[in-house]
């Protein structure tokens, strides 16, 4: 399996954040061919009490490299990304891994 | 549940990194108690062809924060964390979160 790991920044408006992703965005991302998993977590803290570095992480999961490009092109795919600049003004790391254990 | 992600900085000597992630560190992880997943990715690229950050990715599921901190005070958990050093020389970013979605 090919996981698309997207991480968000810390938002500015949490609460605007939110409200765009768990109200617009996640529809989207779930709407798109062929993903098989899209799974959301809230980041909630570290183990040594210091500042998370990411907010939100978002892992989508594809069968294989081709499935997740064609997902990635396709409207829904192209919809989902213009909806990133939406709400993830602080920023977002992205990048891709196969699935090794 | 509660996911402990851990992400690792590209090493120095890859080879090295992999023959003790793999040939050691996961049966450490995977022998806590009370751990649920332990889900590990291999970084294979990104989207736009840049260097992506992270060499690999674990990701850690438990019940609950409880369980989390249980298993990780756990002479177990204490054997995995001091094993983080013997491979992780590059670096280490770890956060916990909750499942959302």
């Amino acid at each position: 399996m090919i996981k698309l790991t997207v991480l968000y920044n810390q938002p500015a408006d949490p609460a605007a954040f939110d409200a765009h992703y768990f109200g617009t965005h996640v529809a989207l991302a779930d709407s798109l061919p062929g993903i098989r998993r899209n799974e959301v977590t809230k980041t909630t803290g570290t183990l040594d009490g210091s500042v998370p570095p990411y907010y939100l992480t978002a892992e989508l999961l594809f069968d294989d490299v081709d499935a997740m490009r064609s997902a990635l092109a396709s409207p829904k795919g192209q919809a989902a990304a213009a909806d990133v600049a939406n709400f993830a003004s602080a920023g977002v790391t992205m990048f891709t891994g196969e699935i090794a254990g």
